[in-house]
């Protein structure tokens, strides 16, 4: 491909010889030659340059190429949103998942399955009585299709990938390696009230749970376009219901959904987030890693909680949060450094103290003299 | 069925025409005519009635159905406590997961491994040497049931799930996809006493972890009766005994379980929680989603641990706790509220100063008049 | 094996009889006889040998055998480091994993695979197009080994292990049950800076995601020598480089590494760690369990950071840190001992207030007599 070509493509422009012919993007450090365009879109990776042999380069606009590659650097592709660049200049050099068109031998495909014409499906993939594999669709080795899953056209199941049983994807859908998609909700119940109840409302264990009777999950999953499951995760089938997330929405690796959930569209969900049962999710909300959210809470469209929080109470559109218990950011803030500087709060009581015995004598004397601290 | 046969499976009551005949138990805005029956226990789904086509429900004791349905709505059920009386709502709908009888000529099953006549082995699972399916068992595509394995009567393996070589399952045992119990345990020494050890006694990194020889784990994991492992959960063998898993207890999805845990009977583990190596865990033991509980600790039965908590002492028998580092319950909520109130209280610790150094004349002078708060 | 045979593989000195055959090494309580050796190196174990048949035993250096077992344990080895000991003879007593030489009728080896002769690859295992299996590599069943991916030799791959296309292994690594190596990164893009970008510069969504254009992975993962990866963890590839972990690495099971993300040698990440995209941790450093580390930071050397702790900086070689946010261990307890004495600072200041009145006669009057508090 041409320079021009990808410039084109990315709608940027080039510098210098746009004719060159490209075959890989590469990191800075392992060009090989002329048919390696170097991705050099920040200050560390355009730092790496004089040490590599790239003879063509991406670099984002108004970056100063360093003056010893004059003469080196024969052509340059220049972006103006180097994240966005990215994208467009990966999807040009992508470097799709092997799949043999048709369904291999070795597989298993239920006789009132249909698949179709133009799906893959690998060895060792399972596809279980009445499912339907959608145009396109590409079912890699070891998946799990439940009987009546149905797969929507371009969806690709990586993998491990599990589909169970009744479970809809939409269209474009990404299941990494291992994902579980429909699996039972975690819902028991004791016969009279148990520890939880009382924990719940008086702090107190009070009833305890002598026997857990198992609550079945008859409900199912459904899956919007273009939604991702990262690898390892882990989404929960309604109770009588769907779970429900919403087209475009991108969920990471060991990322744990309850039964009912409700998540709206082009949201983003990092590693090992775990949203608890029947918690609703509006519209492009970002949950950072390792955010855990209890179940029956609202999250409002766009709204974004830190890493490592714990949210356990509603929150409220565009809002950021942060912390454990979730708060505003702002407030959250505040608390650190309220923490950071207690050491000092606590000097200063003591020296209030004392000064304050030397005018009324009253409290205990100090243990040293008085030296007003100086701050 | 007839809405009388279904309310005499829960022990309730029938209000109206109790010959309605019901196919499907469904969500309020699911029902499509008579044969669905709609499951209407709390207020939010009562609420949607109105709107829908349910002409037989299910509803609390208690409830007030809203005056436009009457005359709509034929027959209700009515039940004493909603969560328990849904479990026997589903255990009456149950929509079980496919399984054909018998051995599937495309699974491999070793010569020496004994199947239950009965028993159901899909396509593509795997039962190693010496391994025994017990009686009804069901063993879904892609499960890895490893050489001397035993699993119970009437015990379930969903699709994915790995039983390591002599895992002992006792009867009805459920583990849900791609869950893996018998994985080696994570478990390391350093020739010398390494970073960790010295970073414990002493706070700080002495010792460097130059080779980490592995421990080889030549121990098991035993479960009881009517175990739940969730989706993706891991259960570490021991090291030189078992790991073992009380009867009743449920375990829910991405939940890591360290080498030698002994966890007792009707436990429930929640979402991503993490216990560690060697620690011991009561009867009915609650811990929340996220919970993380130290290697080596001892949790009292009836204990409850709320969600995100960091457990690294003993927790005694009937406790709630919560927090990082988890203390009870009553005392992390005062440290929220004192966390809430910092900001104010520094504020009053710079009053107090300036007024103090108006009396005694020590300490820094106030960068502003003192106006005395009012609280 | 002969006690003074085992006792010479540990490097270790007999008492007592040193001819006694060993056919096991058991915990005390499952010792059944003389061929039995009961492992009780510490004192909880040692405790249990007299209610045992143990006759053989291993015992930690300075360790008194209760005097009622005179006569009865007739030889003992005497380690000097337990821990270590227990290594070695957890190395003597191996039982090592089912696995049949060759490749499996059942197996699936595309034919330009290249599996060396006295590799095992099991039933149900496939080996992708262009992909090398190593010498005395072990592949068991259910894993999935992706186009032109390298497994070195004598590495090891549990049932349900999923190794990307393009992912190398190096000797000897150990991939447990379900983990999964080489899934694409979880980077999506907005085409004008989205809410995240708002929320950190700002503190405030400024921007909402109306759309998330995904970030292809071209990269791949490179594993050195001697790496685990535990059950369910989940290893994300490159951009457009390798992620790369280094020799003897340590991964604990559901860990979760983004792309991009540079490990050194001899580190030991606990379970449910989550380490974002591009952070750099150097040679033998700790995580525990479920810590969180942001993206683009870097972690030095021999750094330990605590169970829990949140990782949001830079963190220096040699340190110990903890917390969420992370800071340096000595800060953090100081911080929790600061939130344990809140509730007293509060009442504290609260007398300041009322005895400074009584001086001053500013602010609010007590609502109670003042009594000062003696501390």
């Amino acid at each position: 491909m041409k320079l021009s070509e990808i410039a084109a493509a990315l709608d940027a422009r080039v510098e210098g010889d746009e004719t060159i012919m490209i075959r890989r993007a590469v990191h800075p450090s392992e060009a090989e030659g002329p048919e390696d365009l170097a991705l050099a879109m920040d200050k560390d990776l355009l730092a790496l340059l004089p040490g590599s042999k790239a003879v063509a380069v991406v670099v984002a606009e108004g970056a100063e190429l360093p003056p010893e590659l004059t003469g080196i650097i024969r052509g340059r592709i220049v972006v103006k949103r180097p994240r966005y660049a990215m994208a467009g200049l990966l999807d040009v050099f992508e470097k799709p998942v092997h799949a043999e068109p048709g369904i291999h031998p070795q597989a298993y495909v239920a006789p009132d399955a249909v698949v179709a014409e133009d799906a893959s499906v690998a060895p060792f993939a399972y596809i279980g009585p009445r499912a339907r594999i959608g145009a396109g669709a590409v079912v890699l080795p070891h998946v799990t299709v439940g009987a009546d899953a149905v797969i929507g056209e371009g969806s690709l199941l990586h993998p491990g990938a599990r589909i169970g049983e009744r479970v809809v994807l939409g269209a474009r859908c990404i299941i990494h390696p291992n994902a579980a998609v429909g699996n039972d909700g975690f819902s028991f119940v004791t016969p009279e009230p148990g520890s939880v109840e009382s924990a719940k409302t008086t702090g107190r264990v009070v009833g305890t749970n002598v026997l857990l009777r198992r609550v079945n999950s008859i409900g199912t999953v459904i899956l919007g376009d273009d939604v991702e499951i990262g690898a390892g995760a882990t989404i929960d089938r309604g109770t009588v219901t769907a779970t429900r997330i919403g087209n475009g929405t991108k969920i990471d690796n060991l990322v744990q959904i309850g039964h009912n959930v409700q998540i709206g569209t082009n949201c983003m969900l990092c590693g090992h987030v775990g949203v608890a049962g029947s918690t609703v999710i509006g519209d492009r909300v970002v949950l950072a890693g390792k955010v855990g959210v209890a179940d029956h809470v609202k999250i409002g469209s766009d709204a974004v909680v830190a890493a490592n929080s714990g949210v356990g109470t509603d929150i409220p559109a565009k809002s950021v949060y942060m912390g454990y218990p979730a708060v505003p950011r702002a407030r959250a803030f505040e608390q650190y450094k309220g923490l950071a500087r207690l050491k000092r709060l606590f000097a200063d009581v003591v020296d209030l103290k004392a000064r304050l015995h030397a005018v009324d004598g009253q409290g205990k004397a100090p243990a040293k003299p008085v030296v007003a601290e100086q701050d």
